[in-house]
């Protein structure tokens, strides 16, 4: 496979010019722009560029409003609410970073709902915010119905991601963003596309049996990791961020998609924990450093997050490589 | 196996002459023998009078404070402290859980720490009691050093369970109750009473390697389910119920147990939601059947805790059934 190099300024380059040209103004471009540089910078491709076409198709559709203006309320003491004025995630989780952080350290623990939003991203980015900013964070978001429920061999769920995130003295934070699913939708699309087969945990086909074709199994349902643990997690995961947040469950957002094709439409629950209220902070960070140091003991045992944050130094300096393919899909996408 | 059956009435009541003969009083006695016979009644047997000799042991040793009183605090607007005062988990959630439901009910989210503790139950109990009172719960504990990290063969993070409950308006709430690791300790260790075998997935032997036999298991780790993100789980409550609420990590657990054997001491981080602070609570819950609408919908699929509820009605009327082994056994604990 033919590889394109570009530095990470041509990449961002490229993505702002390609939201801007079919509709997005600038600011909603730089955020979705600078979300899929950030997942290219950490060698997380499945949420970098690759995505451009699918942010580019639900602004050109109409769908998915680029002028977006999110807007920031408090519904309670501890709970923040973000509307994304029906635009991408970026924006409003740019938006509603500071008062998430603010109510967190106020109260001890606060709770962030963006709603009316399109989130097509990782989930690492914002929960390595809180950290960076002191704070301990948890967040989630739905998509549309890949995976089955335990049991069962209809897809239901959304591949359902939880992204954590816990401060560290030096250095970056200790960060994991794992679908609740076997493997992320992403990988099982890159699979497709490259001719690749997938574990035989991943999914099944439409008749429920199991499959190692990427392709059988985006026609039948993903499965949740580790079985019926990870299904469990993906069912509260849609109610935390949908019901209760006012916002679709997976199938509801297929079905407001209408075979459009779109980025699904959707909400996302955010919970922030500030150390600083539950005791001295430097000592309960050093008491997790503890934890961290058992773990590098053993050998070959990395931490999770490690492997993006060595792959961030390297594109610093080296930029990134894209398929081919997709860097000619993306020019053909600019005017 | 020959099984004794007996009455939900006459096993709390062995639970409690058992606790108080060897040192509880009867306020300590009465929660932890009323959570065993929860989970008996719910034929959870692993977090049922199986547990009962550990309690005993824990107090006997002198480890465990028969007679502790636990102590609530105010540590910020949504963070409730207890102080377990080196008793069983029990009594202290069961005096956290106003304070906690008041405070959440206030700010719309709250978060509980319990420390100075000793937790060895299951963790639905808690979580129902929260979705009981129209709360969304979600409680992790950490345990002894049981599971491996990722890529790791030596025993760091406990099995780590999380506890999670949704409201639902007719009959039982949305409960599901599950270990980080691949499967529980409790299932393990009767595994290895009975002589059967566990699943591959389970846990390695102390060389690392792959093994069905729950002795070799029990002497090496555990694994998480679905591999290294139920290790990210497991690491994710070792914070949570750990550091971040000043208590201990497993490992730090086991040398304050000093191979004495007792139950582990530490703490257990619940979070509670009050939906009503998001928008209208029965919208809210009426959301979520639509969910559990479309799980039940396909054939032969079960909700989380759907077995242990209708569990539950039969214990009511036809008592639980104990291996006449362990009814020896608590029998002779006795004076």
């Amino acid at each position: 496979m033919s590889e394109v190099n570009i530095t990470l300024q041509a990449a961002y380059d490229l993505a702002f010019s390609c939201l801007t040209q079919h509709g997005c103004n600038d600011e909603n471009a730089a955020a979705a722009a600078h979300r899929m540089i950030q997942a290219e910078g950490d060698k997380c491709h499945a949420h970098g560029l690759f995505r451009l076409p699918w942010y580019v198709g639900g602004v050109k559709s109409g769908r998915v409003n680029g002028s977006a203006q999110p807007t920031v309320n408090k519904l309670a003491s501890s709970v923040v609410k973000v509307d994304g004025d029906n635009g991408f995630a970026p924006l409003a989780q740019k938006i509603a970073h500071g008062p998430l952080v603010d109510c967190a350290r106020e109260n001890g623990i606060a709770v962030l709902a963006i709603t009316d939003m399109f989130h097509l991203a990782a989930m690492w980015p914002e929960v390595e915010a809180l950290a960076e900013a002191g704070l301990c964070g948890i967040a989630v978001t739905a998509s549309y119905p890949y995976v089955a429920p335990a049991g069962g061999i209809k897809a239901l769920f959304g591949t359902n991601p939880m992204g954590f995130a816990w401060p560290r003295p030096d250095g970056p934070p200790l960060v994991f963003d794992q679908a609740s699913s076997a493997i992320a939708r992403g990988e099982i699309q890159i699979a497709a596309r490259d001719g690749q087969r997938v574990p035989v945990t991943a999914g099944i086909g439409p008749d429920g049996q199991a499959t190692t074709d990427p392709n059988v199994v985006l026609q039948g349902a993903q499965l949740g990791f580790g079985g019926y643990k990870g299904a469990s997690l993906a069912m509260m995961v849609e109610l935390l961020a949908g019901p209760l947040i006012g916002e679709f469950l997976s199938f509801e957002a297929e079905a407001d998609d209408a075979g459009r094709g779109g980025p699904p439409k959707g909400g996302e629950l955010i919970i922030a924990i500030d150390p600083a209220r539950f005791g001295n902070p430097e000592h309960i960070i050093a008491h997790g450093e503890a934890l961290f140091q058992e773990v590098l003991k053993q050998d070959g045992v990395r931490l999770p997050g490690d492997r993006r944050f060595k792959a961030r130094e390297l594109t610093k300096r080296d930029g990134i490589k894209i398929p081919e393919s997709l860097y000619n899909e993306i020019m053909s996408l600019r005017v």
